[in-house]
Order: structure tokens, then sequence, then C-alpha cells
């Protein structure tokens, strides 16, 4: 039998230790995310119950015998199409059993509400796993350290094959990037990457699509890679060509805001400081329209996850935190620019961990 | 303002007749594919209600102003963050409103019922939009024609080009053809494309690792691209080097099961039994406990959704249906095969739209 890895079971007490605190005896996790957090298993249909003394019990179905039984060699699995209801049967009755209110489905409470036995008390919870997952552990954060890494070398080997230039269409250029990304090791973008040339580098969500990339262009690049659960994230914005008094003034405003906001992301800030430290000086300069989203998030096993950086931010930052700090002024039918980088919060200055330069470039 | 496509106002219109039906007043529509079957909205926030005199409101937040206007030009959406409660508010009272309850949350719906005025009722329903999706339009199924070319032709070209070789490891095989899809013009893989060589053959959900591919390997290919909500599904099987006596009956048996379901996709024919004519004949051979997943499924703004070809199949096949028809036969240790076309129904022989070729190959 391989050695479980003990991280998982650390968290799992972490969790038994809460639960007692909320007054429930168990917590039925559905959530695949969580269920990968709380005992490593990576597979597509899985679900885990721990109760308040730390037993717990996970299950999954036929397809992931061998799987689960490698990935968590410290919990027996069930096999079974009912998975929820075979766990909730393992908790000793009478008891009150957290269920994650924000993931289950109306149809699967209802079932599972029938298949309860009458002692058990089904109770809906919000956030239990999630907030145990905004501080990382040193494991974790040495895996987001390599995966932000190893998309940061893809773009710059990117820039180095001349990958970007004036000619190539967006999609090119992502498809360039996404290779170089893939063939180094990653299983997949952690999103759908964003190149965003000219006119449509004045719209934060734009995918990357047959645009010709051409002179005295803004291209902002935003990308990451997925390894093994972890994502990275991160935004870089080039001036094609020749620069202007626009694209030099918008740059070198985002670019001093993203400073700002790296600057105040220290432990005890509040989420609502770390916004507004970027969003007030954006502001002053007048382009406060302009900067029309949130400032930043955590990133780990989600790409977005608690932490939160926004006017509307709840809470302060403290040390293993991870936060992505990333301004940005869209002037419709101009162009845009978005700088973002991936932190990681320490008990001085934020690692960075997304270590590509930042100054103003011309391509 | 753009002419509105009359395919979404057909479908909403068909959904309006069924609601009646069901003696609905309105569905609450949250689920964000659906939304977009029912719409064409493509973002990735916002919710829909149809009342059952075909009147309907949409939502989205800041982000979507200008992308739902100019793809939903023929209702008028709301940007809110209430998105759910402020739709709900457009239904004139007494109502029963149906809500989407495989897709909506607990806490979701918690949240509805505190804010839904006290003479509407809120009706958990499934499946109502989803058993309208299972028989697709003419547009849509020449958008799934074409998504399942592009996807064909990149394998193709992967071959022609020596991509598949001995020496080379299965991620490499995986990043060369998703860079072929993308570059093709699709905007990411439909699903984590599968490279199984050898030993990793054997397992259906094997990825895509750093195995090296090996003289004598099976290597299944299982991918699709996604191309503006629509996706492909094909797989391949090939042998490497040189062919043995196991590879050649594995490959003949499957090849057979693959041959005898697409034969048996006609109209009226019981899901069931079509799972029944592939199963039927790897059991047969003694191979059934080899074949550990059902037979098919339908594809189109999902990669898997109804109808499903298993034992537990539900109803009968219907001209404008989709359908996979991908037997596999997995040996522990030592490998398998899986093939797999996509299929439209047909009022005859059912159309194949991955056409790449299924003779046994050794390369």
């Amino acid at each position: 039998m391989p050695l479980a890895d003990t991280r998982f079971s650390n968290r799992r007490r972490a969790l038994a230790s809460n639960l007692a605190a909320q007054r429930l005896d168990a917590l039925l996790v559905t959530n695949l995310i969580n269920v990968r957090y709380l005992t490593n298993f990576s597979g597509s249909n899985g679900a885990l119950i721990v109760e308040k003394d730390m037993t717990a019990n996970i299950a999954t179905d036929g397809r992931y015998t061998t799987q689960i039984a490698e990935e968590v060699p410290d919990i027996e699995a069930k096999i079974t199409r009912e998975m929820f209801a075979e766990l909730l049967a393992t908790v000793p009755a009478p008891a009150r059993v957290g269920v994650e209110a924000t993931h289950l489905s109306i149809a699967a409470f209802d079932k599972l509400k029938e298949k309860a036995p009458e002692d058990i008390d089904l109770v809906p919870v919000t956030g239990v796993v999630e907030k145990l997952r905004e501080t990382k552990d040193e494991v974790s954060l040495t895996k987001l350290t390599e995966i932000a890494a190893l998309a940061t070398k893809a773009l710059d080997d990117l820039l180095d094959a001349g990958g970007l230039a004036v000619g190539r269409t967006e999609r090119e250029v992502a498809a360039d990037l996404e290779y170089r990304m893939r063939t180094a090791g990653a299983e997949r973008p952690s999103f759908d990457t964003i190149v965003a040339s000219g006119p449509n580098s004045a719209k934060p969500h734009h995918g990357a699509d047959d645009r010709v990339i051409d002179n005295g262009d803004f291209v902002t690049i935003d990308f990451g890679a997925h390894l093994r659960g972890f994502n990275s994230d991160m935004t870089r914005t080039f001036i094609m060509g020749e620069e202007s008094d626009f694209t030099r003034e918008i740059y070198d405003l985002v670019l001093r805001a993203q400073h700002a906001g790296v600057e105040a992301a220290r432990p005890g800030t509040t989420l609502v400081e770390v916004d507004a430290a970027c969003r007030s000086i954006i502001e002053e300069a007048g382009y406060g329209e302009y900067f029309n989203h949130s400032t930043g998030h955590g990133i780990g096993l989600d790409v977005h996850e608690a932490p939160y950086a926004a006017t509307t931010g709840k809470g302060e930052l403290a040390p293993g935190m991870t936060l992505t700090i990333e301004p940005g002024v869209y002037v419709p039918g101009k162009g845009g620019v978005r700088i973002e980088d991936t932190l990681i919060i320490t008990e001085g200055a934020p690692r960075i961990i997304t270590t590509f330069p930042k100054d103003r470039r011309v391509i």
C-alpha cells in the first residue's frame, strides 16, 4: 500500500475541528474540487463524507476503482452508483450532516432527503471547505509556483521565437502559446486563452479570434496552465510596432496601479483596501469608469477562488494566501491594457510567482 | 438592430407549448447551455425566463452588456446582480414557475424562495429544455458536421505529417493534435484529449502522459473540437510498428461491434437495443467483462447529452438526434481498443460525421 500523503489527512483534521464548532457531526463533500483538496482524488465523479472525529469515507463509480486506490490509499473507497446515500449511511445516527449548499442541486438534495434515515438531519452549509482552501500549505504553494513558472517560460519562448508579431492572427498566437505550455507539461490551459489586439483589447472578456495583429495595437495576453489540479494566471499587454501618446499613457497608468496593488498586498490589509490601492490611482487619472472589474482573486485548485480583492471584498489577507493583482483600463473602440500578476502573501512583501517583466515593451 | 435568428424564437415557442402541458406558467432557465440554446447568448453568466405565452426576459451582468445586445437582439436584457429575482419579478402573479432542479443549487433556490412574491410557486422540474435539445434542427446539424470535419482533418494531417510515431510521448501527440485543431479554427478541445498507448490503452479514462509510444502498442486517440458552442467527439485506435494476434483479434472484434452499433442506429430503435447490438458481439466473443462502459451518447452544445445508448438507456431514436457509437475492449495490463463515431440519425441509414477510416491500421 503506498504511503498516504499527510497533507490530506491534515486537511481533514482541520475540517473535522471546524465541524464541531458548527455543531455538525459530519460534512458530505460533493464539490469535486473540495473532494480533491481533502483526499487527492482527481476523478470526474466522487464524493466524500468526513465526521467530526475525522472518520472519512469516499465513493466513486467503477471507472475509477484502480485510480482511487492509488490516489487515496488511506481511505477505503465504496464503488457505487448511489454515492451520496451510501456515504450518508456510514454516519452513526442521530446526526446533523452538512451538505454543500452552493454546489448540491435541488434534485440531488431531494433524492438525498428521501434516502436519509429519519434521525439524520441534512443541513445546507456554505464555504466550509472553501474557507480552509484560502490559506495554502507549502507543498501547494510550491506547485502553484512551478505551474506559474511553466506558463511564464512559455510566453518568454513565444516572444523569443517571434511568435507575437504584426501580421499574425490572435488565434495563431493563442494556439502557439498553448502548444508551448502543453509540450512543457501542462495538461491544458487553465482557462480559454485571451489574445486581444487593437480594439479587441478594450473588451476584458475577448477570447482570441481571426483579427490580424496590426502596427500600433495593444495586444493583451491573459493565460494560464493547468497541471495536476493546480492553475496559473498571468496577463501582459504589449505594444506592437510603434508607441503613441495614448498607448504610453494608458500603459504607464495601469502599471502604476498594478505596482500599488502589489505593494498593498500584505497580511492584515483588507481585500477592499487592496482593491482601492489600484482603483484610486486609475480614478484619480480620470479613467475610473474604464476599470470595470475587480482587482483580483485567489487561485489554487480553482482559477477563481477566495479571497477576492474587490469593492465588495470580504476579510483581510494572511500569509499563505494567493492573490492576483490585475487592474485594467479599457477605452472602447481604442484599446485597453491589463497587467496581472499572481502573488503569494507572506509576512513581508508578497512573492510574485509570475515573474515575466512588466516594463512597457514595444514589439 | 441585427435581424434575430428565428431558430431561437422557434425553440422558445416549442418550450412555451411544453410549459402549458406541464401546467407551468413559466420556466426560469439557469443552466447556461440551455440559455444559449434558447437565445444564442454565449456569456459565462446569465439567466432567462420564458412564459407560456412566449414572453421572454433575459439577464446578465455588466461585463456582457454589449455582447448580449449583439447575440440576443430580440430580447431586451436586464443588467443586474440579482438576475434570478429580477427575472421572476417579470412574471404576472399568481403563477407556477418551473426551476431547473438538476442545475439550481440549494443555496440559489433558498435565496430565490426568499425573494419570490407569495403568490409565485416555484416548482423544481427536470429535463424540460434538455428534451427539446435531443432533436437538432438543420442549422445545428450542419454546425456539428463542420466541427466534426475540422477535427477529423486535424487527425488526418497529424498522421500525414508523421505526428503519430514510435518514440514520441503521448503528451506530444496530444499537443500536436490540439494545435492543429486550434489553428484550423477550434476555440479549444471539447474535452481533455486522450492519447493512450500500450498498457495505458487499457484504461478508458487515461489522459495523455509522458509514456513513450512503443513498437507493438495500441494507441487510442479520443478527441474533439469546440467551436461556437458546438462539440465533436471521435476515437480511433492504431497499431504501432507491428501487429500481433492479440492486437488483430481485439481490433477486429471492436470494429465488428462498432459496425453493428452503427447499423442498429435507426429511428424507432430503442437506446437499449443500440447498446445491445454492440455489447452482444463483444459478450459472445468472451470479452463482455472488458467492455465496462456504455455504448454512446448524444452530442451538441454539451459533449455528453441525451439520448444515452446504455443498458439503462431510455426511449428510442428519432431523426435529427445525434449519437456516438463507441464500444471498447480493455484488457488490463495488455491494451485496449475503442472505436467511436458520431452519427446523425436520419430516416434511413445514419449519417456518420466523423469520416476518418476505421480499417485496422498499422503505423
